[in-house]
């Protein structure tokens, strides 16, 4: 590979106003050309058609956008996604550097390597596994997120606890409040903390035959309640919180767990700004979304279920109609 | 990986009409499932449109279209291309077996995994490297094809001859009639021959780091060409035929070889039923389109270039009057 002479900054409109002048001044200064392509806030626009458009700002940019260009994705979890599909697809691959803006994007999407859009039919139906060359993280760009949104990222810290790290389950009690304010020092422990947990998972199991599977806990069923739910009137980390408390209800009512771990999860979660309840939540809507959902396998739903304090594991034998009830007793 | 419940197979209108039932039916009578998806023919075609609209079909196969469904593209170069980046990116990676039905597609495109778009900027700007799990080439599909077609193929293995196997050149020379007519025993020992050189060179270098790049010798050139006339004015094989003419003479001009074997290159392209000249061929805009290749880096045109009977090297310090002579002597 030869040195960067092009970087093609990827932002959506609100992160825009905030930190894009910055990041390409800071290219720039350090020597290279830097371009922003800005693309409209929201994951409504997490599609083909926004993907096509910036293919063709990004495009639009040759002969200066070669096979040595980079792509930057700056911004929360929608934009890394997004830009990692075009720097996986662009010239058949390109470099890419990702800049996560939120909690979310700095402790699941930063990682891993997954890029997509959604379709129609479903969520990240359509994508790519492509590896950043870089994650650059700044934990005070957190003080610019409304405080709903450190809530939506630290759903994703309680899961990795109870996948992998009773530990960290200790952690999150001790400091929610001050997690709930982005502190910085706690927030980059905590981040450097996740990540790693993720980054070992992934790492043994990149393209997800084994046991990244069990990132999946608390989404299966958190996908389908956020498609059930609608787009944009629930947060991922509030569905998977969601997901989460659903499958600790069936974990111990099928006794893979105690009564009192699936209480104290769901005290953590409410501690840290999340839902354990979804007011009118559709049963029958959820139930069909998971049945198309691509982790369904040979039409066979897939869920991962707590089996211990840091420790899941994969079913594919639950009854649907204990599934049903799981999923009813959110909105009860 | 699981046993495959459901083949989605793409194909363009052309190809429907004559294998699209056999393939189908050939996959059902193995047990499984098989879905023809198909598409207008057309190399205009392979766009992010067309792309968009297979994936809309792909996807409304869900839940049957899960991660162990299979793609076959049953078709020429266009098809692979298309059906392979849906493969490529349909949740985020499904299997793909290729079934090549032109002599082009048989010793060029079925090797390599690459998969492509054309963007208005350049053709395959979009695209991922996406190995098939098989490719299954029938030689007695080659008889459907007009003789033109047949040329098309014809000229990429000159390109392997020039390029590693000076051997080659001999056996065209000997049975350029019978090659003409696909006359199968013949054929198929060419398409493996052709196979074996492409697949050691592309092994030796996946991602086109290093001597992969050999294999564009004649199409940096011939891939200006052909946007220059226009798309469906000119064959993929008729270009490259025109580009390796230029890049002889412009080799014999250098005395990287002598004017003997450019005259035999010719000589063999004529009677392969490929030109060797284009009436009217816009040099300028061919010097322009070549500037915006992908192959280009940093803004340097890159020439593979031969340097003796089988032997080809890169250049990128060619003069641009040079390129420019060589160009126009194909109008002239």
């Amino acid at each position: 590979m030869k040195s960067v002479r092009q970087a093609a900054v990827i932002v959506d409109s609100n992160v825009a106003a905030l930190h894009a002048a910055t990041a390409t001044e800071s290219i720039q200064s350090a020597g290279m050309a830097a371009t922003a392509i800005i693309f409209p806030a929201g994951e409504e626009h997490k599609n083909l058609s926004t993907y096509s458009r910036l293919m063709d700002s990004l495009l639009a940019l040759r002969p200066a956008v070669d096979r040595d260009a980079v792509v930057v994705a700056l911004g929360g979890g929608v934009c890394g996604d997004l830009a990692g599909f075009v720097a996986a697809t662009a010239l058949r691959g390109l470099r890419w550097v990702q800049c996560p803006t939120t909690l979310l994007a700095d402790v699941d999407a930063s990682v891993g390597g997954k890029t997509a859009v959604d379709h129609p039919v479903g969520k990240n139906l359509i994508g790519a596994f492509h590896q950043p060359s870089a994650v650059l993280i700044d934990v005070l760009a957190l003080r610019t997120l409304p405080a709903r949104q450190i809530s939506n990222g630290l759903a994703e810290c309680v899961k990795h606890a109870l996948i992998a790290d009773a530990a960290g389950l200790d952690f999150l009690e001790t400091h929610a409040g001050q997690l709930l304010e982005a502190q910085p020092d706690l927030t980059a422990r905590l981040i450097a903390h996740d990540v790693a947990i993720k980054a070992k998972v992934v790492s043994a199991d990149e393209r997800e035959a084994g046991i990244r599977a069990h990132l999946n806990f608390g989404h299966t069923l958190g996908h389908a309640i956020e498609a059930s739910v609608g787009l944009g009137r629930i947060l991922h980390g509030e569905a998977v919180s969601l997901g989460m408390v659903a499958a600790c209800r069936l974990a111990a009512q099928r006794g893979l767990i105690g009564a009192d771990l699936a209480a104290r999860v769901e005290s953590l979660l409410l501690r840290l700004g999340l839902p354990t309840h979804q007011e009118g939540l559709d049963v029958g809507a959820v139930e069909s979304i998971m049945q198309h959902d691509k982790k369904a396998r040979a039409g066979r739903l897939r869920l991962v279920l707590p089996v211990g304090l840091g420790r899941v594991d994969v079913f594919d034998d639950i009854p649907p109609q204990q599934v049903r009830q799981a999923v009813a007793s959110l909105g009860q």
